[in-house]
């Protein structure tokens, strides 16, 4: 019994734009679904009731922090993530694959899996394929990521080439490893979902897709874009990835993005997306809005008593000002970044449930246009692909 | 007309504690009460919401630190601190008077006031009392203070006499001052609250006292003590001052304290409380707890999936593991500030909500014995006196 579920709601009729529902034992996602990423069990300076409170269905997890620290076999015995960290919504983990070569100058990788060294203590670690879902398992997500061998860009075509073959090899045994854990009576209701590499090459892209097809993920995502690559490459691979995917399978794009790349990404078929920059810029004192970053140290806001963006509902612009949000950076006080963290989700949540209202209503390209008309894109925002904070 | 008043509810027939009520413009506040500081017009890692839930019913402002980040002025025209930090119940406002001779190395002080340089960018200022009246004035706090010239301890009977004669002198002028501003129209509902000195020598706090009943304040705080001066000392003067307030007047025992200490000051008829040790404690992963003090950081929580405390009503214990509030501290989670935050200012809150159960039934010194027996007093927490954190 496979308690996994996507259903297709909507299709626009002038886009590839869709709306969805994806079922998971821990209940319903929306698509389009931004998912805040709460590297370390945490979305950073938010409890698991402010992430409900901004209206948060499923969140991510990342493997390689977790299972850095407390551990998988900890939060095992607490009765899994949701458990742990009290969220009772959706989760998605990463497989740590991202974290393993972003976070480490040295790792060895070979066909059995990857080495590294812990970033925290300097330990020597294995990463295989069959060890990484084993505990994703104990970590007990709803939705679960084969370990990939993620590329950077530049990539030469060889390197890229070399990573795929591993990739899909990787794909294949972490299938493996996942349904003899079910068979074992573990966790039997997470989804497993492929991951597409093929860094900035076409007929990698390709390649990549058809080998994952061939294992019949029930979700697949697109990985190892907006990596500094430039903004049409993007959206070609976006495209050709999407071409290769199932109608009826869920898409989510990795580690993207901005809020004109994510609607972007949602016209083109995109139904899930995950990115640090909400939550990290935010700490940074730059807010998201709908007319773009708004920096909420400069001194114009010092005697600004209106809220960030007046038309939010988010519970941050209701109480207040941009004058005193800009004190709390100044003065360095903590709730500063929490507050600034709960208006920028918040945007995020309701950019994504504006988008499928238009979905619904058959006016998603009038929104998208409208959208993009104010939006006011920052190229800083464009490079900062990266999936933990 | 002054909209300040106090009501006294119910008298402990068997000690001195007693309920009763402060009526402000911002509401009424039942005592006695504990105030949580909010320094730079922030509980520290908490929202005005936070505070409400928690059931703070007042809080505390610094007139030195808002004047001088963002301004007394900026905080006018926001329309004042309540409005500024989102806080529509009562705040009191310090003068100012313990910061300038606790954060500065260098000041100078005259009969006309105290010059100090600031502690953020060594600009010089003045003091006088009728400028920290002025300031409190715009800031619009429901209780202000006189400014004082605290001594700290040890202190020799000469210094500390020389200090009581300024600050009963300045007591006059900020009397005076508050008047002049009411005549002018400015907010003429806040009341001005006198302040005790005379360090840890009987006969100064008596003549201290007795200047300040002169002026009739409709509340006096009890400065300068837990300064590191015995406990015996400490609630000897407690008495003595006490003994020197008429009945019906408001008694606040400024920055005390730990719990078994406050509790004790109830029974001796003190009506507030403020301090920092709650929140700065909680900062450092030291959390109250009606056994004492738990370090939550301490290997021994590292598997302990319940809460800090199975009989706290707060929502961090309703929600959280003493395992995960230590993995959020344990990982640098701003988050974990916050929580642990929530914890100790609801345990506070809950203390002085239990203390009034007990004297409405006549029931407070079994009560207050049974407290006693049951917490474990922290030697480090009782040299914490500080008004801002």
């Amino acid at each position: 019994m496979n308690s996994f579920e996507f259903r297709i709601v909507k299709k626009d009729k002038n886009s590839k734009a869709r709306v969805g529902v994806i079922k998971t034992p821990h209940g319903e996602v929306s698509t389009p679904v931004f998912m805040p990423v709460g590297t370390q069990a945490s979305v950073k300076t938010l409890s698991s009731e402010d992430l409900k409170e901004i209206g948060a269905e499923m969140i991510l997890g990342n493997t390689y922090h977790l299972y850095l620290r407390p551990g998988d076999q900890l939060i095992q015995k607490a009765g899994g993530l949701h458990k742990f960290m009290s969220w009772d919504r959706p989760i998605l983990t990463d497989s740590g694959g991202f974290q393993v070569f972003s976070l480490n100058s040295l790792t060895k990788t070979s066909e059995e899996g990857v080495r590294f060294q812990s970033h925290l203590d300097g330990s020597y670690h294995l990463f295989t394929p069959e060890k990484v879902i084993e505990i994703q398992h104990a970590l007990g997500g709803d939705i679960i990521m084969v370990l990939d061998e993620p590329v950077f860009y530049p990539c030469s075509f060889e390197q890229a080439e070399r990573a795929n073959q591993l990739t899909s090899n990787w794909a294949k045994r972490c299938e493996q490893a996942h349904k003899e854990l079910k068979n074992k009576g573990f966790k039997h209701s997470q989804a497993l979902f492929g991951i597409i590499q093929g860094s900035t090459y076409p007929e990698l892209r390709k390649n990549s897709a058809d080998a994952l097809m061939k294992l019949d993920f029930p979700g697949y995502a697109i990985g190892g874009l907006s990596l500094g690559e430039p903004k049409t490459t993007t959206f070609e691979m976006v495209d050709l990835c999407i071409s290769c995917i199932p109608d009826e399978k869920p898409r989510y794009l990795m580690g993207v993005g901005t809020p004109d790349d994510m609607v972007e990404a949602v016209s083109r078929g995109i139904d899930m997306f995950d990115c640090v920059l909400p939550t990290r810029n935010a700490r940074n004192a730059s807010l998201f809005t709908r007319f773009g970053r708004l920096i909420i140290k400069n001194s114009e806001y010092a005697e600004d008593f209106s809220p960030i963006d007046p038309e939010c509902g988010c519970s941050v612009c209701k109480n207040y000002s941009r004058a005193y949000l800009r004190h709390l950076f100044n003065t360095g006080e903590v709730s500063a970044l929490r507050l600034a963290t709960i208006h920028s989700l918040y945007f995020y949540m309701d950019l994504m449930r504006v988008a499928k209202e238009a979905i619904l209503k058959d006016s998603f390209l009038e929104w998208k246009t409208e959208f993009l008309r104010e939006y006011q894109s920052d190229e800083k925002d464009e490079q900062n692909n990266s999936r933990s904070n």
